[in-house]
């Protein structure tokens, strides 16, 4: 299914230029009694994955950690990037060095510092990108992992 | 504890602002598998409750339905609001009349057309708020369903 130029690639490339350039995501986790939670955190994409990092003793590590998994959103409520993926969870000393390099980069080096952070790698599985409801329609963008179009 | 025309009360009052006059909320929810989910959504809030709406067949409606339990955030992520709140549920054939009036004033009457919604009467617990980091301290406005200062 191709679609050079045509909505479904332009809404593509608008979500890639967004995921590029945004600092942060709404990060939602749950634990394990079903109790959610959300708190915004900066973020870097590398073009296949996001690097997220938030100080171990909080509750969204915790939960990234135990369920593996994170809905997350880059963007206004009008002009939505919203992604389901997979987390694989690293302490500070169990960071590959160029993620940690790339994150610190953008952001900061949460290797550093008395807090401990722990940095969370983020596979997308599903991402979808819409503005108003008009839009509905024609939302995804990634399924089980593939681009479309 | 009173704080008259000090820090916390001009946060409570900024804060108060957005709530009455933002349109839309971020809303994370999770099912029994721990699983967290998160949408936008258009939200009334009437000064001590949120109102919101959502189609009965989308996960979030499942998942408010049978925890009871709401993260929602309003406002972007270095100016933001967090809430925990109590959910309660209603069809569009229990909804109090005066709530789903005050909803449509505002945003839309979800008591008609095919598409079946609930509505959710989301009491709050703990409000939070804060720009950027420096902020973080003081962040607490609601403990406990109570205002403080």
């Amino acid at each position: 299914m191709t679609d050079p130029g045509g909505p479904l690639e332009r809404r593509k490339q608008d979500t890639l230029a967004r995921l590029n350039q945004d600092l942060d995501a709404w990060v939602a986790s749950a634990d394990r009694a079903g109790n959610a939670y959300l708190v915004p955190l900066s973020f870097l994409w590398d073009s296949t994955v996001f690097i997220l990092a938030t100080a171990e003793s909080t509750p969204t590590a915790r939960n990234l950690r135990s369920s593996g998994r994170v809905r997350m959103s880059v963007g206004p409520t009008r002009d939505v990037v919203l992604i389901d993926g997979i987390v694989e969870t690293f302490s500070r000393e169990t960071v590959p060095g160029d993620l940690a390099d790339a994150f610190a980069t953008k952001l900061w080096d949460a290797r550093v510092g008395t807090t401990r952070y722990a940095y969370f790698r983020v596979t997308p599985r599903r991402i979808q990108a819409w503005r108003e409801e008009n839009e509905l329609a024609g939302r995804d963008l990634m399924r089980a992992g593939r681009w479309l179009g």
